[in-house]
């Protein structure tokens, strides 16, 4: 890896991959005729993409128990307990419905209401999944969202690997169709005569999911598009260079375009993680892609003291951000833009992407600036309340009525003068 | 107004306006020439669109101090208030940080923390907006936005309103610049020598502003891209005819593709209301206007009963409910989708619009079925935070590093075992 001093902008923003011209068309095109011949347009798309030709779309009930079969009690046992972790901690961000009295006789409130519906998306293709189907069920479930629905792409065998099945039962989604790509986004967004229609469009997928995902942003809600991963490490000179240079690599492994970076005040630390880096991914078997993303997104700033290394991690805004310092509680509060922060030599990422509890979808490319984990008020929205008394009204409607002239918008004043008239 | 019975699907939604292939053109090439040319593209632009040659952009203390000349005590008095009520009622909004500790050691939390910066725009042209102001400006000063950068157009004269500098001066804004359109949307995500970038950008436009916050989405946050306003009063029989039209007229009068619609148990109200509405149109400065969309799109629904009526609230999703019934606090748990319910005979609309509290920045077209009116949240976001102990880890780890190999990710495993390896 690269080991370079502070510069003065440092930022680990990539372009975002917005598709090109034929993948837009081909999406646009994908959803028009979704819309038009509905399951007809769902089961060709499907044939002519996963190569299954489907005649029942649902998953049975009977292909969910025997998923069962493939999956050994262990990981069973696991599963269960990551899905206890991670519905103990959505559980403490559920929030209360309020209202406030005054003694004129006002009302004011705020309502939260779960959405009603939300889809979320399983990626296929060669692996499976289940933290992502975690991930986002559980704060959609533990928000108190009525209909969850899950689609993803089948084999050519028309089947659904075990593991996203039994995690799916495991959760109690029973609502599950086998369609993948731009044609489940369509699906999910205008409804067919198998699929109805969702209200939230959450879960990863490929650029053509991605795609179909920001068309039908509007008609429906959907979450974050994410951009390539990433990962911060702030570390001093106490932090041990092995356990740096194997969480580097486990987000290197992702995607050639993950990024894995180190910001020590050591520069002997620095040097260390860099041979590390390089003995760890001799056997890794994602090599190519680890080797690609550290190559290309990798870098190790030296920071003259830990201030400065701060600064570079405010301004990097990670989604993954690790704090191996002496004293990494310490650290916290000065931190302003991070997904998650992980404390201390044992909260290796993976930790966190798996089994803690917090979620593991995040803000990437730079946007922890502004956007959070996904979380259980993603899956509720908020009305106002206004219940003004008579007498409020009386005490008030005059300010009401000339705020209103003000903007030149008459009709608001008469709305409250016409109740006074009676006065 | 039309009065029909209630048919199986109701919806309020019009077509989002998108613009046109030349107006998108438009705003891809002034952002492109804010990008490049910073200050100087600023400059040209609001020399061509707006009229006015400026040296300085920046408002001075001189020009806010000496806008109070020009509005009338009163209507200071009545925009204070305004303010102290909107601010109590986003401080109830406001939510802390939390963490929660396991006896293994584990630390999890969530950290919220608000936004650095934020641009608020205010639209220019003949009218003047302070409530849009205050509803925008008051949740990021609770929040705890640091910095908070207004910008509006200025007149040919180079002036901005006496009652958009009079709000911000009352709102402690003193970073204002003169500048509108797509230039000011460029200049707010992507920065210029005199205009430093922010990190969202909310508040209203036209359809130049609502293009460029579209196309800079991603490199900052926005709020909704607001469409044309709409307000569903739900009564029965012993409603005031006069108050309900006053309503839909208030709301009429915004805009030609404004909607206002009245979903009634009593066809007698719906006669009655149809000829009030009639009745007040008539004297109306913007009746052509507030004709027009009670035309195109003002109905009234009768329905069978209460709970039918209901049915047609929650398909619709209004932006703005007004409840006008016998018991409407018995209504309002049964309203699942709504911007702000207005409860009762003397929470007109623009109570809320100008002076109650909660925030008039609502959902609109139907997408109160997934979005929240303008809050606090929005000018925070979450980062959670994942601390394990040595024995946390030693007594999870194998289960963590299990559930990675599921997926395939080796590297993730590993970065687990090779911290249990001293063990």
């Amino acid at each position: 890896m690269k080991i370079v001093p502070v510069t003065a902008n440092v930022s680990l923003t990539r372009d975002l991959d917005t598709g090109t011209e034929a993948q837009r068309a081909a999406v646009e095109a994908i959803i028009q005729q979704v819309k038009e011949t509905g399951d007809e347009a769902v089961r060709a798309y499907t044939k002519q993409f996963d190569g299954a030709d489907l005649l029942n779309l649902r998953v049975t009930n009977q292909e969910l128990e025997g998923a069962y079969a493939e999956i050994n009690d262990d990981l069973i046992q696991a599963l269960r307990e990551a899905i206890t972790n991670i519905r103990d901690f959505h559980e403490r961000q559920k929030r209360q419905s309020w209202m406030t009295t005054k003694e004129d006789g006002t009302i004011l409130g705020q309502k939260i209401t779960a959405l009603d519906s939300v889809g979320v998306y399983v990626p296929g293709g060669k692996a499976a999944y289940p933290s992502s189907i975690m991930m986002n069920v559980i704060p959609a479930q533990v928000a108190g969202v009525n209909r969850i629905v899950m689609v993803s792409p089948a084999g050519a065998d028309g089947k659904l690997p075990a593991s996203v099945l039994v995690t799916a039962s495991e959760l109690g989604v029973k609502e599950i169709y086998k369609v993948g790509g731009a044609q489940a986004i369509a699906a999910l967004a205008y409804g067919t005569d198998s699929i109805k229609p969702v209200d939230k469009i959450t879960g990863p997928g490929n650029i053509y999911v991605a795609l179909a995902k920001r068309a039908v942003f509007g008609k429906v809600d959907i979450d974050m598009i994410a951009g390539p991963s990433e990962i911060v490490v702030l570390a001093d000179e106490k932090a041990d260079p092995r356990f740096i240079a194997a969480d580097l690599l486990s987000q290197a492994e992702h995607d050639e375009q993950a990024s894995a970076v180190l910001v020590t005040t050591s520069k002997q630390l620095a040097e260390q993680v860099a041979t590390e880096v390089e003995r760890q991914l001799a056997t890794l078997p994602k090599k190519a892609i680890a080797e690609a993303s550290i190559r290309d997104y990798g870098v190790i700033y030296v920071a003259h003291d830990l201030v400065e290394a701060i600064d570079v991690v405010n301004q990097l805004a990670p989604e993954h951000l690790e704090i191996l310092t002496e004293e990494p509680m310490n650290v916290i509060g000065k931190i302003r833009h991070a997904g998650a922060i992980f404390v201390g030599p044992y909260s290796s990422e993976p930790v966190g992407d798996y089994f803690a509890g917090p979620n593991h979808v995040l803000p990437t490319n730079g946007t922890a600036r502004f956007s959070s984990p996904l979380n259980v008020d993603d899956f509720t929205k908020k009305s106002s309340i206004i219940s003004y008394s008579k007498q409020a009204l009386e005490e008030n409607g005059h300010k009401i009525s000339a705020l209103a002239r003000l903007e030149g918008l008459e009709a608001h004043a008469r709305a409250i003068d016409i109740r006074l008239e009676d006065k």
